[in-house]
């Protein structure tokens, strides 16, 4: 995932995208009222029915509900710390920011995840188990 | 981790913690609200220098800031989901629904969470190459 | 793996074994010193060919040499912890035990994997880059 | 966490560093009698409370008590690799080796390493149940 | 996740089903040609949204392709051994089973999945560069 | 990982080989077809009892039985992706490839990991208990 690797399959650009690529790109800049389409969705491009479906998804799952877009983000930023995934951090951290995550809220998510992540291998290697009030 | 295997270290009831330990139930009890200790803390109780630093650390780090307290069980959820940890899940989810979190926001928490596993394996898979924007 | 779950093989009792099973169970007793032969070899021992190269891989790299085979059991259950491996956990901290782990050395280590799974989450997060003394 | 991205927060240098980061910067120095204070510190030094929490665990956690001091990172180490933290991996080995680690020390730390993440799989795939012994 | 645990939102039953849950649920048994709906369903059944999304990528997803279906069952497993998800190991193991996987089979993929585990941890471990043929 | 950093080990060149260490490579070469030997023997040739037991037991376990060997590459590189080893994911992409893996293997091999991913996270994260037909 280095800046300098190339990707398994190319990054399909627009002029190279076919007509359900390109409606997705469409989408996805229409979506995020912006031009810019970063290169995972280029390389997912490959396989058009993929493409689809992970953008389908996530327009849905990352949309304003009981939790907020940003705090979503932050979540998702979570998720990536735990499975260590340089891209994913990098980019939904440059999202949580363009929904108005300050130093403050990114400086306190990696508190959290460092807590989490100490304790659950606390309780794992402790072997701690359920108390009633959880099972 | 189940509910009937015993752990590593014996769970320490009121009558055996040391003056040491019983402060730092007696500081749970008080902030939490509640005359409940879980099992997590009665077994890292056996260390008192871990009890210690552990509650320190939760209670600092957990507390309301930029990101509100019911959100950060949330993000400590995701963690845990991430990270396989039963307890974690079953304690923090019990713990972010009597700080408001309603079947909603756990649906949505989980939703984002299986978008982000989703999609971390993509761009690590597809070893996506970091854009410039990112960098 | 939970006590109450069937494995996805059967369990091979000392009456069920082959020849080239039996052979590997004698010297399991042989190097342990003990009658006991725990469910982990009896399962694999479905597969001789997988179970010859487990016995031989394991009976090789945790004897003494730089490091002591208690360390070696430590090192082991710090993995396991890191991998959620129940039962890993629970067999290797039983066998450091009989090689002499106390209660203070099994505190230690978790506190140790505790405090690694914390910063190992810092670093990754936050992506701090590599110092030039570390390339 | 390759050489060349910018972490996401700043490399607080030494005339950057406020009172309660210099005091921090200070006691590191002290304690492990040099003048090199690595990225991990410089970057988590934009969260001073972090910082001195982060300090403050791993300086007690990592001295030496029933478990010498280099074997905790070796330790370390092990659970590094087992979360694929490379700043991590690289650090602690440095600093194992600034304690005495020789070639064959951390030779068999990857050869139980490696060992116990494929017994790990097997106990995790086969579903292997948990002896009486170890409940 | 074991089997004496409740989950985290109830598990629903055919009467329960409202029309979007019943039709998903009739999907499922026309495709597998069977009348079993196990829990994995009944339990994101509480998010008909989630149900619905799930479903019309797995069965997508698992059909045979390139790679035939049960092979897409074994890789499945692959993946859940290494997340560690009992529930995932045990159904998509059994689906296998009903798609023509043998005993050798299945030990085969375990062998195949340890050896993984263990190369994976010594690159990861030994920090080896890529080979240029790689890049 | 990344290309441009030193192992901890040195890369053994053919010069540097000792004796037990050229034997292996001459072995490699001839099971593989090949004269190309990659960094990953190189670097573990610093340790010549684990590159013989690991050439061992991958020469036996990826060789064609019940599943070909095609496809048993194709398990290693899920194992690999779930696991977030770059060198991994990329030589066995390659070795996949050199056995007929086409752009449609490889991409439906993508969609399960990538769907595998997300329901292991929803068994997990929802604690989906085990039907009776998986115990």
């Amino acid at each position: 995932m280095a800046a300098d690797l190339s990707p398994l399959f190319p990054i399909i650009s627009d002029d190279e995208a076919s007509p359900r690529v390109a409606a997705v790109f469409a989408d996805i800049r229409e979506t995020r009222k912006t031009d810019f389409i970063n290169n995972f969705w280029r390389v997912i491009a490959n396989d058009p029915d993929n493409l689809e479906q992970t953008w389908a998804e996530l327009k849905h799952v990352m949309a304003p509900g009981a939790i907020d877009s940003m705090t979503k983000d932050l979540i998702y930023v979570a998720v990536s710390v735990a499975n260590n995934c340089t891209y994913c951090i990098r980019s939904h951290t440059a999202s949580a920011r363009t929904k108005g995550a300050t130093d403050e809220h990114l400086k306190e998510l990696q508190a959290v995840i460092a807590a989490a992540s100490r304790t659950n291998r606390l309780a794992i290697g402790l072997q701690v188990p359920l108390d009633e009030a959880f099972i």
